[in-house]
């Protein structure tokens, strides 16, 4: 009868109904909280119930249930203006940990506990069309183990892998930009993870704008808005969209291809998507440089030459060329961003890599460009910053896919939840 | 102690209570299975549980809840190939009753069922500029409420409504394209309709493009798709975006502009929000009206002497005026279309109102542009149909959003799943 069950089917059936039939308390409660408790870290019995939507009776059935098995910590109670007292609960930031790999042009390796810290961290660089060494992978993903204790390692409970191009039905990765085609992947690297870490170890990969987004939404810009856009540029341009508080995935997980919206009618602007005049052809950071040289007359320069970054100073400088190349990239990017902002009307847009360092020049011409082109009403009070998490943004995104899965997944959510004994050796 | 409460928050947390104590079942169970049941109408056990993700027992609780108070009725067991019996649930179409409004060019007024059905029907034409009669408009809802038993009047839930315009602060209506300037619309309303109806009667308004789309995901091809454009035009041009199944709404509700993104860079094209070349001046009926009345030196006719459809008739009929008049509107299309289908990925785009109409017509020429725009992995499977839902979509749209937020307000909920008892007085 149950042959057509998968095992993680019958475990999740199982995990949720241990919850559900002896305790008063609802997985559904178990994860709302706790989905609070991990962006916030501290919050009130209040905050709690103004974001979940929770009644009083059944957050303190899960806040008890939480505590008991010390997942939550009751640090004290505040005074409020009232007299009335305000119990204020924080996470116990060592009940879970993460794995987390950022796939990119380095291997970016790390550990995270419940709250988001990194716990530890390694990389590996990466030659372009190199597949990766799995040996090596293994032997980074060991050494972030050996920091925790034996029963600390018990409570790994995922691995979240950021990843850019595409995989396919088989797990088979194609990144354009690494050089990669129909890398084997998944299938190997869960075998293998799974020996090394646990078999019930879960393994969620997603594209690295979904990761990027993630990572501020649990850590950084996005915290306190549910709608918001985040563009990055490295190799490409990566945009993650925030709608109610959840990065937009799409039909087939490819939202946010920003990149390849066309921006301009310039025929020589030549994408390697085929296309022409795409966002990317103007406003990537191998375009910044490209644009550069050629209008310098260094053309046949190797590109390392000069960086993105450098381009960006030089205009900053007033040298005029590289202003040039500024000044488009900045008009293809408004462009872009007010389609952006008169679909989705976010409050917030982020920039994130290469945009950000340059944020003091970029910003304000965005700002002055995006003015023309948007509704005044939708451009009323929107915020326009540069994200904070530098280079460990997609390697944070991994880890908050990771703990975003894993609240989503019973048997996962009840691993989280499993009672903490620091002391007990098995 | 309670003073700092709305009766409104009291009596949410009171029905809360009242499910979650005397009961096993929690109210987002509740919430849940009737979402499934409220789209599908019909639904087997499994259909629930794989929509939902709960687990058997809380479905076996909520269903012998919902069968107890007679909201859903089980309809007998389908065979299935492995030879174990399908129960199959039927929602209870008649246990809540909606009122909606389309407050538009006409005022259109509906009763539905919980399943969306239109029990009654009725319409008001609104001079330009002409505030609205208030006491005409509640004879319309006293008309429908009287083909309702007295027993059936208890269980209207709530008044939906769908508008074109700003609403302020205070609800007052702002509406350029129907001549109305802070019209005091929801206070008058809120107050004589809970007077006709009952006091618990609860108001939800929502701009039209948002109605719309829940409609279609209510009622129409969105129904089975949870990434989603509905694009429409009449007066101006107006978008639904429905993402992870949700209409998105943006930061303040503003979500969905497409109308205002910019198409084209010729200076000659104003539009009437003070930029150039939205998609508006070549997309809009009254663009279509207004372009093909000028290049036909027909400049100073009155607009009514040709309508939009008709131009879409001559275009198809070969007239060469109109079919330059058509190829702009549809490049103009085509370029806002195809930033949706980057940034947000759907799996289907819907055309309504008078983009509707001349399906056959448009539907092969937008995609034939859109696959020059747009990458080939976002474009592949993706369905673009015209909507069939006529002029009532934003009626039933109205009706669609006070069914949603009722199941999203415990003390509406707990109306709605209240004993059905239909020959009892009182």
């Amino acid at each position: 009868m149950t042959a057509g069950r998968t095992k993680r089917q019958e475990k999740a059936k199982a995990a949720a109904r241990e919850l559900d039939s002896s305790r008063k308390v609802s997985i559904l409660w178990l994860r709302d909280v706790l989905r609070v408790l991990c962006r916030k870290r501290t919050a009130t019995r209040k905050e709690i119930i103004t974001e979940t939507g929770l009644n009083t009776a059944s957050l303190s059935h899960t806040i008890k249930y939480l505590s008991r098995h010390g997942t939550v910590l009751k640090v004290g109670s505040l005074e409020s203006e009232a007299g009335r007292r305000r119990e204020v609960y924080n996470l116990n930031a060592e009940a879970a940990f993460f794995l987390a790999l950022d796939f990119e042009q380095r291997l970016r390796f790390a550990l995270l506990n419940l709250a988001g810290d990194i716990r530890g961290h390694w990389e590996l660089p990466l030659e372009w069309g190199e597949a990766p060494d799995m040996e090596r992978i293994l032997q980074g993903f060991q050494r972030l183990l050996r920091t925790l204790e034996p029963h600390q390692v018990r409570r790994v409970v995922a691995l979240g892998i950021s990843y850019s191009g595409m995989l396919d039905g088989q797990g088979r990765l194609t990144a354009v930009n690494l050089g990669l085609r129909n890398f084997p992947f998944v299938s190997e690297l869960n075998e293998k993870m799974k020996s090394l870490v646990s078999p019930d170890l879960a393994i969620f990969l997603e594209p690295d704008r979904h990761c990027a987004m993630w990572a501020e939404r649990w850590l950084g810009q996005a915290r306190e808005h549910r709608n918001s856009i985040l563009l990055f540029s490295e190799s490409g341009i990566g945009c993650g969209l925030c709608v109610d508080g959840k990065p937009v995935e799409g039909w087939r997980n490819l939202a946010g291809e920003i990149g390849h919206i066309t921006v301009s009618a310039d025929p020589n602007l030549h994408c390697k998507c085929g296309k022409q005049g795409c966002l990317e052809t103007v406003a990537s950071s191998p375009a910044i440089v490209r644009h550069y040289l050629a209008l310098t007359g260094q053309r046949n320069r190797k590109e390392r030459a000069v960086t993105a970054l450098e381009v960006y100073d030089k205009a900053r400088g007033g040298d005029g060329s590289a202003r040039t190349v500024v000044d488009r990239a900045v008009e293809g990017m408004a462009l872009a961003l007010s389609h952006v902002i008169h679909l989705i009307n976010p409050g917030i847009i982020i920039l994130g890599d290469d945009f950000a360092g340059p944020e003091d020049y970029l910003i304000p011409q965005l700002r002055a460009k995006l003015e023309n082109l948007v509704l005044p009403e939708l451009m009323d009070g929107i915020q326009i910053v540069a994200s904070h998490l530098g280079p460990d943004m997609r390697l944070r995104g991994a880890g908050a896919l990771a703990l975003r899965k894993s609240l989503e997944a019973p048997e996962l959510l009840t691993k989280i939840c499993s009672p903490v004994l620091p002391h007990s050796k098995r």
